[in-house]
């Protein structure tokens, strides 16, 4: 691992933009990292698709990310890390985590009844992740998982407070708040839009776990402890652009489909300006 | 053209599911045809992404139908006809036909006031091509699309009948009925489906038109214009099976991903069993 080069970009991917919740939160954690950011938009929703097709996404982002010289890799996406974490940190020599492991620890540690909720997609939702990896850190914990197939399409529809969105999620929610459960994690990266209406249909008893925030704080531990984070001085001396927009050392940012619609998204949901979103054929990696 | 074989099947393909809707037509108006169906589930859906996708899977597909020997190509799907047909269809020394020309021909045929309106993904609304083709046929036509992107959510989740979807669907149409047409095209494969909920909501004064029975005449058509129609009695020549399933022979399933969960769907649409469906990865054409 001593060979890695600490300047080097963190690799962070997600089927489309909702991993830019995940990207959010490592710029505003540890700000001197570099980000390679890459949104599989030509293949997206991953939430419905086979856990073999998700693996086979996965390795040939990793072997794209990887053409970047990425130090870590992040998959922000659930299901992928769902799917896919096990399979690829085992195939790659640099270190990988996903989402799981943090949303799990933040709720395990969160519960005063020891009766926690997961909302996700199908595949996240299916492979029953979030229950192992509670379980391994508290085995008495009760975990009651619900796919909400639906909000992935509703918040891309831009319906985020909405009559039709408060039906559909209080079908979903209905069968946890019969588990008196005191958590819910938002096992996906879109869910977090959609918190207003989630905290309010769960009532104030319920504490809302967005993993994005705690999977931040693990790859700044994790870089800490190879050795490999970059120098807090680092990312200071780089020139900054005339018009304030995020110098492109710093922050790039590549799809599969649809580069303008990405970096309107892109722009709306991050702190500095995103310059540039560049497309890539995945397929050839 | 004279070099090919008769027997040689028909090559239909589509996103998904959707398209079988279209196969189903072909098997009632031209038993004799054997068809080979690529389903591309693990890419899904076509309606939001761009045309040079679209345009590139749908190459893809041709490679691989051509693998199985086709003498003809369908592209059951509105958005890859609407971006990919042209293109791909010069490409091709087989004959391709989309369901955009069927589509528009019959609303043309059943309008009374020159009024129609079109549904569809936002692919085929924003390319605008029923709009062209029906102005071709009859250039005094007033043609209103409407992108309605959560109607296949929608199906997908099976809210074929539910207040939801009666609301979604209100919603989008709300726009057409100030319009007054007279006629409605259903611009994508699932949309027949809702046939119900948007007869209701359109009122009786409006036809629906399902572009899937008239481009399986149109094939009918092409074929015996081109020399190349299958014996009708070749098919009642070929084996039976004895639990009454079709013979593997005449219709073959291919996905991208969840070949069962594709067979399940199969099996609920069409008129016969459905043996199997094949899995295959379409990213190595």
């Amino acid at each position: 691992m001593s060979k890695i080069d600490k300047n080097a970009p963190v690799g962070v991917f997600d089927s489309g933009v909702g991993g830019l919740t995940v990207a959010r939160e490592i710029m505003r954690q540890i700000p001197e990292e570099r980000i390679v950011y890459f949104g599989d938009t030509a293949r997206l929703p991953y939430g419905s698709k086979s856990k073999d097709t998700v693996v086979r996404y996965s390795r040939q982002i990793i072997r794209f990310l990887r053409t970047r010289d990425v130090k870590a890799i992040v998959i922000a996406c659930n299901t992928a890390s769902s799917y896919a974490l096990e399979t690829v940190a085992g195939e790659t020599d640099i270190p990988v985590i996903g989402v799981i492991e943090a949303g799990a620890k933040t709720a395990v540690q969160a519960t005063r009844n020891g009766r926690i909720g997961v909302i996700g997609t199908e595949g996240t939702i299916g492979s029953g992740i979030y229950t192992e990896v509670m379980r391994r850190m508290r085995p008495d914990i009760e975990v009651f998982g619900k796919a909400c197939p639906l909000f992935v399409p509703l918040v891309e529809e831009g319906l985020l407070h909405d009559s039709v969105t408060d039906e559909i999620a209080s079908r979903y929610l209905s069968v946890l708040k019969g588990k008196y459960i005191d958590t819910l994690v938002l096992g996906c990266t879109h869910y977090p839009l959609l918190r207003s209406t989630l905290g309010r249909l769960m009532g104030e008893g319920v504490t809302l776990v967005n993993p994005a925030y705690e999977t931040a704080l693990e790859l700044k531990a994790l870089l800490r402890e190879r050795g490999i984070s970059r120098d807090p001085e680092a990312g200071r001396n780089l020139p900054e652009a005339p018009d304030g927009s995020l110098d492109e050392e710093r922050y790039q940012f590549y799809v599969s489909d649809l580069a303008e619609k990405f970096t309107d998204f892109a722009r709306s949901i991050l702190p500095n300006e995103v310059k540039e979103t560049r497309k890539i054929d995945i397929e050839n990696y």
